[in-house]
């Protein structure tokens, strides 16, 4: 395992070559823009790349003349994104070329066996989006603090890995190297699972009376969030990633059967360890999870304020306890009511916690902690 | 089904008897100490008891002396619950008797065939919690505003339905009126289902590298945060509701199987179509999930901004929202970054998205859409 994380050094000056001007390749070209980058455009949809153009996501590629770009950025759809990185490693015989998939060790294996130079090529996936698509909803800023990682093969070179790595930085991203099969294995964990899981269980709703829907608490909405996500795109990552995400639905299905048996005879002698087995395999597995900012996981400490539900009641809550001096670390505000009451979740470190009920207190607040 | 929400009309005067006093049976106590209602307290803990007691939830049961109590409710275990209930009904027998355990069926079941008089009995399953549990995390107020469900039985009467549901109202809750059968298969979907399958997740996360959690965004804090919940109440909990608990987990399996079969062959004939028909079926069971305060499924326009992450930039950018004139939804703090930048995700009414990112960008914030 080679993972780290770092900012990288150098700065690109360009000019960068845009392939695919969607979301991301429109928001990479805007960025750069920003810092001055000169930037040219590609899309097969014309549409979409006088949109990029006009969004001032940089010139058409038809203006490039015969300059030399420093970086090609393949933003296509993942199915096509080898045969286009294939063709930028020819078009472009100087320029480093990457590519911004969300599956990464697929489309290694079709260029190296398609026998291009994988010297000048670096796989990436930037680790942001959003819920709308097209270069309409494009923002320079998509990639603020957000993780990007890099993932050089055995042949990539150190000036390409730099580049690519310069490219991350900066557009404000966070870079993490892996290799293309430890990048597939991870999210396949944190990123593919969680959307399964989240779609299975949210297909169950689709049947149910609308009565036991209004029981919906925060436990349901949370879990079935991401539930909301695109078919399309999924399919496509799904698809890409399939040897390593039906590896880890193996474990899942192993536990679900141990699970449907359990509860099949919930008084058999062992089912009640059984089942408290399998709950607290979850608690162990969650608190892996690391906090804020990719530091350790943190046991924050969290309290529960009630506000009437009107404008500014949450900036005056917040305000306080901005003068009572204590950084709020997550904040959540409860759905499951049916009244006009809301209430707001906080959590604080743990060292804060007794002294910011004792000043929310103070000053009127109603405060329990949770 | 005869599922319908209301307010109840009207109040307790007690006697009010509470066998049981953890988080539940004190914070009920309290609450109704908190208006004025005479409280008396017994736990099979004489500790429990006493900490009940000395932080005001009620005095001690021996000291109810001759009078007749108006309710008793029981906030005992899940698995003891029915046997409690028959002891108070042959104990009190002029007084309405109400449970508070989170499934409803099996005791229903387990008292009718000891013949007891079920006129004067009402299940109830008050969706209200902490991570903490015993009489010292008891709040009064952690009923308000949250869903409280009452499930009479065929036998109950009229009168003992209104105290139980003056017991809900007169401590803020909202009632629900299910049959114990309708609120067990809906608590099934909506919160015992979420809690398996966010711990069937979790539990894959046990062997991962860290430095492949260290790509953890969003959606999998998400899907896995119940995961952190308590197994020994989870355990009593889904074998008290097994058999409709494992009706929807066949759904699931037979969903993950379906899924397998596809990611094993991921370039068949039809295995997009598959993948992209399951991702939908998601689509369409959370589009079903009501809104805030129980209203219809309301879709709210997102927008993110970017704060410095520090104390008070959060309560200055709400403040500011506030004077703006707009009401926030709902708001989210993003955890993925690894810079001290944050971003606040926050839903408005649709009518208002443009509108307030105007007003933003007009003040200096740096706000993405999303």
């Amino acid at each position: 395992m080679s993972a780290f994380k770092s900012q990288g050094r150098g700065h690109l000056d360009g000019p960068v070559v845009v392939l695919g001007t969607g979301l991301l390749g429109a928001s990479i070209g805007l960025g750069l823009r920003g810092r001055g980058v000169p930037v040219f455009l590609s899309d097969p949809s014309p549409t979409n790349q006088a949109v990029a153009v006009d969004i001032g996501a940089g010139r058409p590629l038809s203006e490039l003349g015969s300059s030399r770009p420093q970086l090609v950025v393949v933003a296509a759809p993942p199915d096509v994104t080898a045969d286009v990185v294939r063709q930028a490693l020819a078009d472009y015989p100087d320029s480093v070329v990457v590519d911004i998939a969300s599956v990464k060790a697929d489309i290694l294996a079709r260029l190296r066996s398609s026998g291009v130079d994988l010297s000048r090529y670096v796989g990436t996936h930037p680790m942001a989006g959003r819920e709308k698509s097209g270069p309409v909803a494009a923002r320079g800023e998509l990639f603020t603090s957000m993780p990007w990682v890099v993932c050089p093969s055995g042949e990539t070179s150190g000036a390409a890995l730099q580049t690519a790595r310069s490219l991350a930085t900066d557009l404000g991203a966070v870079v993490s190297q892996f290799t293309a099969d430890e990048h597939d294995e991870a999210v396949a964990l944190v990123s593919h699972l969680p959307q399964v899981m989240s779609s299975l269980l949210a297909s169950r709703l689709q049947g149910t009376p609308l009565h036991a829907l209004s029981l919906a608490g925060n436990g349901l909405r949370d879990v079935t969030r991401i539930a909301a996500s695109d078919p399309t795109l999924w399919v496509q990552i799904l698809g890409g990633n399939a040897a390593k995400v039906v590896e880890i639905l193996y474990g899942v299905r192993e536990d679900l059967n141990r699970l449907i048996n359990t509860l099949e005879q919930p008084t058999a002698p062992g089912a009640r360890l059984d089942l408290a087995q399998l709950m607290s395999e979850g608690n162990a597995g969650q608190a892996r999870i690391p906090g804020k900012h990719g530091g350790p996981p943190q046991a924050y400490s969290w309290l529960t304020v009630l506000v009437d539900d009107k404008p500014g009641q949450i900036a005056r809550l917040l305000t306080e306890i901005g003068e009572i001096g204590v950084n709020v670390e997550d904040l959540r505000l409860d759905h499951s009511s049916g009244q006009n009451v809301g209430m707001v979740e906080l959590s604080v470190l743990p060292n804060k916690h007794d002294h910011l009920i004792e000043a929310l207190n103070d000053r009127g607040w109603r405060v329990l902690q949770s």
